[in-house]
């Protein structure tokens, strides 16, 4: 998908909203599990309920990787279930040297068609370039939102930058707006607005609004920009609305709320 | 496993050597692609032919993916099938927020009864915590193989350390010589003692010996201490040494070869 592509769902839906697909087997609705493929059932009515509000699913590897072969079987049948014009995101945060990142690329690209995959930046040029394809994106960790986060992205060096500003500046080298992305968590709000003069064009993932307590109208109000350059993921927050038979319904309530706040917002800044 | 455990089966076979099980169909003799499961099959010939010379097997997950379902059913047949005193490796590279790695942990230690993971340590602590478990390790990435290592991992912070001497400083605050370990490339050889130096009791896994270029007897030389303190990877000068019928039999020459010159560096240093 290119980025015009991407702008202009968004601007159809008036959202830039992510529906985050960590799926859980222990904390989905208790009548599912009775089902063939309980996962993909989940997914499938939460897609079904949440498509007209989100411009984006992301489903993070780790929860289908925990269930062994079936997980994975689950997720292909998700991906393939995702409208095509919606952006899909493998949340894999994979990170290796040039032939295996490359290896990675054809698990995520081709064996599943994802638009998409989080990378970390930890190993450097020929763990982030194997990924750059027409059409596809890499979505770099830079200033993550989890409280670890400080302990080495926040890291000063002599230059007076820290580790997460090295990242956005030093991977522009490689990329360009149009085909790599940044994760900002938003519990740094605060810090949005610097973090976009690094990088005025490039859309940024921004996890943390939600459960992990983020503030959408501030991260809009410094993030967005022209092309509104912001995909903001919720994940438990929507998906685990309701635990009940009424899930998928509460979920697309929840969904169609944030939406709604992000047109006002669109409306407002862009 | 504990570091007493890999210890004495380092000793009994007098050699450090991990073979890396980075299996790819494109590479593996032509004879094995019409059966059931050639990944396996030929992990399987691999394995018998080596694991007297070998004390770890580390497959990299990548090769595994890029097959999707089927290739995670190969390698949890892999696992199965390395006897139980030998220690495994999952390099997955993997590095998430904290309830997210304990998925990882999950996929890896319970769905395949892994010894250890390599991890990413660029999203801190609470990316690398959720593995510590008993008688399981993190092998934490420090100083790559890779050329892209220099773009983050050399950094020099105010302090004057580099970013991967921070990296190995700071997890120690959270992680010990018993449960985990650090990637330190094989062709920093010149390297190896001052990083020995950062981290006097922990395992190194070095990888790059073989195709990356690295020189066996400088690490060890560097690299070894009291309780060994080494896992050596080679993975395709072992592996592909022969693409004929006689691959697996060629293998094990190989891996006797390493093993016989392993042999008398412990003989020398330790």
């Amino acid at each position: 998908m290119t980025r015009a592509e991407l702008f202009s769902q968004i601007k159809a839906k008036q959202s830039y909203l992510c529906v985050g697909l960590d799926t859980d087997l222990t904390k989905i609705p208790k009548h599912l599990l009775s089902k063939d493929d309980p996962i993909f059932e989940f997914n499938k009515a939460i897609i079904d309920a949440t498509k007209e509000y989100a411009v984006a699913y992301k489903p993070n590897l780790a929860f289908y990787e925990a269930l062994g072969a079936k997980g994975w079987e689950s997720l292909q049948r998700t991906i393939q279930y995702i409208p095509k014009e919606i952006f899909t995101i493998a949340d894999a945060k994979r990170g290796d040297i040039g032939n295996t990142s490359a290896l990675y690329a054809k698990a995520f690209f081709e064996q599943m068609d994802f638009d998409s995959i989080t990378v970390a930046p930890y190993m450097g040029q020929d763990s982030i370039t194997p990924f750059l394809r027409d059409g596809k994106w890499v979505i770099v960790l830079a200033h993550t939102s989890n409280a670890g986060s400080a302990d080495f992205q926040l890291i000063e060096s002599k230059s007076g930058r820290q580790l997460y500003e090295e990242v956005i500046l030093k991977t522009q080298e490689w990329t360009t707006a149009d085909n790599a992305m940044y994760v900002v968590g938003a519990t740094r709000a605060d810090k949005i607005g610097s973090i976009r003069s690094l990088a005025p064009d490039h859309f940024f993932l921004v996890p943390g609004v939600g459960a992990q307590g983020g503030d959408l109208a501030e991260v809009s109000k410094h993030g967005l920009n022209k092309y509104c350059g912001l995909l903001v993921n919720s994940s438990r927050a929507i998906i685990y609305k309701s635990s009940g038979e009424d899930f998928a319904e509460m979920a697309g309530k929840e969904a169609l709320n944030v939406r709604n706040e992000m047109k006002i917002l669109l409306d407002t800044y862009l």
